[in-house]
């Protein structure tokens, strides 16, 4: 039997310590909290109304500042948001508080809607199943003006490809409404994409009871431990949405129009349907942990009953050999001409006896 | 001892990926989402009012749009709604909103009731048990409009019967009132077949008692996970119904007359019935698997006794035997003449000193 | 050892189910639910006021609606409730919904107060230990009106005997009251009722506490689990009176006086008192769960420890032995004089070793 | 290894069964529920002003209602509440509702302030440690009114002796204030006294730590259970008086002064804490039996061990002995010089093999 | 194997009871209550506006109080809070109330925020983590007047220092704005530096998650109970700040300005996001004590694998070795030439099969 394998847990890699990092610093100070390089910032914008559109990539922040973007909606774009003083400077084009310029920037940052009198701030977690299978959030900052939408990414991303291409194809209504709607169907793919980890999950689960059933080796608690820690942090990221969406359908803020709050009441619909699976898989990975224990149990019981036959059936068998290998002088049977057999012959009932009563207890 | 049996969970049928489907399409896109095939759609009309009725059935939309349904409550029963166009223009003709068209098809859609101006619309899931004793969700969706009530169902269930027989036979009140009387009908036929699902989880309960006492074999443990999961499932369908039917007794729309509310208080009385089933059958399923690792501990108690016993009495005889069976040469014992029956005259003692005290110990 | 015993759980006794009776019915149909053989109802009357009182029984209908009651508080025992058309008779004279009247003969009733314009109807139950030790809930429906209250009970049962007393000698203060105070009465004396259900319950988690430290055997497990049941059950029962209370003494209803009101207070004090010892009793019952999960365990090391110690005492012994049981020519061990009693005292010494080991470890 | 004793829980003092006490009583009947013995009952008043203060017995009721209490703040303790005639007397003199004065004698009565229009009724549990270490509840009923705060007690206990000397011993602002500072400041005396047993249990929680690390008998078990029924039964006491405090401070009644307020939310902040520190106690104790059980299987462990390694090197070696103590007549080995020297090799050689093994698992 | 080691909870430093040293005192009553020595107490005072900054050290009262602080912003640090004349001098001077002084000194006083015309009052925990890789919560108070910010502290801790700097450097906003961001900066930072706590819990559960997975020994179990009483502490310091801060959000005190509470909402974000994690911790410590369980089974599991392994291999050969080790006169089967070589023959059979056997089990 080989000894156990350690199971050490994955580190989890080392990020810059949020606390050293801010700790003494004033509120409102902008500083890139992530674990990404850092790298130079990038401006996708996206200019529409319903007669047609425009794509521009700008690399120099002041290009895009310079460019006419009135009369249209615009979807700005920022990928990459470790270079602090593009974010402070496009922040103060915009017009933006410097809380909200720090929560840009905040990859740490859980999710949150702040309404200000000329802008909706939002941040989200756009969350990825990695190569290792394991969920992974993206912060996402979501700046809702006048006639500009600003989404502020790490990585360029394909959740909104989809989206992108109903702007550029004219399909569903989105060209002929306004930035509100823009918002709320960033909102809508990023909420869409969560039920991708839902579904992942879910597999997991059912990955995982297979495994308890089959083959519950120490490996399997691990997994399970591993699949409850995650449900809690997925659980962290997803569970405050539902609550800032409904706070942006009770707003009175202009910028959110009437029949826009009809489709938020629709992603308030998924965000309550993501949050119930998320309950019952974390009711479901308590419940494996305990199924795992009862298959121990069950397996403990049947090392237990290989023993406890073994042991029945020969150990009075032994003491009943021991018995005639005693070398006393005087015991008769030893001079017995059948003695021999006869002691084999009470052996071999005994030892039919005991498997009688063994299948009567269903041991065998 | 056979080796365990592979204990495989029932496979659940490969559905068309939620997410897949639904994807960067716009919202309000009609697309349907279930896993029934495809076919079309049929729409059974009864019209009444309180001097007759009328029944009738139609393949062709057209025809029943042509048709003539003023100054008669009119159930229009559309069975069938993977057909989109055909959900479309219906929609259409009733000027209902995209999205409430989408949740229609949508048969993913959890349980809600939306209140727009003119037509108040209602998602809900209709139970069944299967025959492989599992409980099945159908999708239901109903809109009341002025003298209207639409009902779209996945396949034609018999759950309305007897509605439909008080209707056709004038029992009960329900010709002489209005289209939210109807509406009502329609909703206490719902939640009156939940108590079926309750009952037939309370049996099953009941069974994997009797199982846990008199049977505990890892298939117990697997299927009170089943049930489990199931409950939690269940719960999920019908736990919304009774905040969803508070909401239509507070509404202020005139669509549900006040002596219409005091039904669907009745209602709501069913609904808070079945939630508080469901949640003892949690709490007793969550005992069922306690029961059961209580009683895989006391087989593994019984086993381990029968070990202790026979090992405790025939270890320190055939250590007995063993003493005689060494071949010194001078152990006077072995020349007295009785010593063999002397020692089998301890043996004895022994043997029965250890059974008093194993009876006493209450372990025989 | 005998086989362990099928410990099957006591059968309930088969009822029509609710659901295939009630099925397609209309609502407000008044159908009998209960489980008692159908029989005729009986009316028990008793008129007071302050001067003086009169006890009427009546088996016909006709009769009692006929008798006078005006100017005394009626109090109209109605015992019985299988007779349909006596009920919907009764239900006209009075001038009930007939939603009412559905849930006065539907035993399976949770517990309700709804208030209609010239009435208030409760619903409740009446606890009782059975002869089995079990507990028993009685469906109860109370109609308070203008100088009447109307009692519906299934058996003539003596919870309102010292109520009755107090009428007809003249104690307390309810001669002198209205018809709101002996709904009041009525009430209060249902509630203290359930302090006997309570001290039963009480008793019994008493009871088991001894058998799991004295005799944990398989039947105490099943008794804990039964007994989670009824208190799951009798909470169900009792649970809703606290919140329908503090709902009479928020009414703004005219049927109930101000001052009936400060005893409804006393009511729901003590409601709320019985649900908190449910509340503890739960906890108890859990906590007595893991009680003799631990008692098992204790008894799974003791007999381990039984095992050990034997087997570790005389395994080596029985080996030494083995040794100079072997056959080789030259064994020298076997020639010298004392080698026998040599053998002895190594085994002596090995002996009181081992149980000085053993004794330091406790297992002693 | 000596038979467990038998662990009974301690018995309860039978006590008379409040039910069968009260049951058919009218609500409002006067009758003594404590199980203390009937005993006259003492009136000790102190009437004090901020110019100077007097202290009285009464052992005869008229006396007292005789004696002049005007123009001063007079603080009643009246000791002893069996003697229903003497405190209905009283109850009458100031006005009270009988329902006030049925709780007033009612021992079992949980926590609770009623509001009258002339004065303020509370009743509370003071909290002791008994000597068998076993916390203790006596009820205490506190009425405010205008000039005089009534306080009946079973026994006296000297919960108020800070107070009294702060009154006779003009500290504090006492004397200078009315009578709701008073209610408050015996509030705030019993409150203070909570403390007392919060650190008691704490201090039995640290202990049964100890005793579950290092000595984890059946006893600690049947501790921790009577610890958490305990833990039970004090949050019982407690939790409901936090609500009640910040009750008085939202009334509106003019017996409670505005700056009065502002020390009861200071009561309030303590039992908040109160509250707190059960709750963590309560969670720690169930922590507890978790450890124990941990423990248990720790140790079930270790004997195991001992069994295994025991069995594993003695089994092999003994099976060796018996080869060669077979009496085969061709064995060649039994007639080599040496066999039996490398017999015991062979032995030795498993044997440290065998200890090499398990030291490798961390068994030795 | 070693006697287990005695697993001591590591005792508490005993600290002046509470109890003992409130009891029966007055409230108002200013006496410290923590476990410092006593010493003098030092004010250092920061006195700053928007031009300038000046740094004062005070070890006289008398000295402070005759400063002149007008017209600038003043925070005024008082460090040693054991020195009561001296406390309550300085609250007459800012006018206090008694009941403040008290809390000031009270360090074992729950987190909480009162406010008062003229000044708002709170209390709160500093967060360390000690030598002993403990948590320590350290008393502070604040109270924000007018121009004025006073925090009460037990010792000089360097949690303010990066605010100090601020000040000193004119960094951030803060000297251009009044006592009301000062608060707000010194409740941000204590708030911060919780983080340090947070992470620190979190690396000790991954440290305790690979002890448990590589090393289960006792003392593990040990650590998560005590990692568990951390958690529940840390929580009871911090949970209640989030509400705290949110009311200072909702005040209508003049005191705070609507600008600040821009920077309180930030504040609160993190208490929630704190909150939040010690949710997660909880969960996590106890699904740790229940992953140490099934290691221990697993353990358990191997050593019972081990025990059956070499007692059914071995025991039917010795079993057989004993047949043959028996002395009847007729054994036909000692006398066959090859007979000892069949019975080796027979053996290594068995052997081979029973290792196969337990290969097909995975037991090997």
């Amino acid at each position: 039997m080989a000894l156990r394998k350690k199971l050490a847990f994955p580190k989890r890699k080392k990020k810059k310590s949020r606390v050293h990092n801010k700790m003494g610093k004033a509120p409102g100070t902008v500083s890139y909290m992530g674990n990404k390089e850092r790298s130079d910032s990038t401006i996708f914008n996206i200019l529409y109304n319903p007669s047609g559109f425009e794509q521009q990539e700008f690399n120099i922040l002041d290009d895009f500042l310079a460019s006419n973007r009135s009369e249209k909606i615009s979807w700005v774009n920022i990928v990459g948001i470790s270079d602090e003083p593009f974010i402070e400077q496009l922040g103060k084009h915009f017009n933006l508080n410097p809380l909200v310029l720090e929560d840009i920037v905040n990859t740490e940052q859980r999710p949150k809607i702040d309404e200000y009198e000329d802008y909706i701030f939002g941040v989200f977690k756009m969350l990825y199943i990695s190569e290792e299978e394991k969920v992974v959030g993206e912060h996402i900052a979501l700046v809702l003006l006048e006639n500009t939408v600003l989404v502020f990414q790490e990585v360029k991303e394909d959740v909104f490809n989809g989206l992108r291409d109903r702007i550029t194809g004219k399909l569903g209504r989105i060209r002929s409404r306004g930035a509100d709607y823009l918002f709320f169907a960033l909102l809508d793919a990023i909420v869409d994409n969560y039920f991708l980890v839902i579904e992942n999950l879910n597999h997991r689960i059912e990955q995982l009871e297979d495994e308890v059933y089959n083959n519950p080796e120490p490996e399997v608690a691990k997994n399970i431990q591993l699949l409850k820690k995650e449900i809690l942090q997925v659980r962290r990221w997803i569970y405050p949405v539902k609550e800032l969406i409904s706070r942006l359908i009770d707003t009175e803020n202009n910028l959110i129009k009437k029949d826009t709050k009809l489709f938020l009441r629709d992603v308030q619909d998924h965000t309550i349907e993501i949050n119930e699976s998320l309950q019952i898989y974390r009711e479901m990975s308590m419940s494996l942990m305990e199924m795992y224990m009862s298959n121990m149990s069950n397996k403990m019981n049947e090392v237990m009953k290989v023993l406890t036959i073994m042991a029945s059936i020969f150990i009075p068998l032994t003491f009943i050999a021991g018995i005639y290998g005693m070398n006393f002088e005087h015991m008769p049977e030893l001079h017995y001409k059948y003695g021999y057999h006869a002691v084999w012959a009470v052996m071999i009932v005994l030892f039919i006896g005991m498997m009688i009563y063994f299948k009567k207890k269903k041991w065998l």
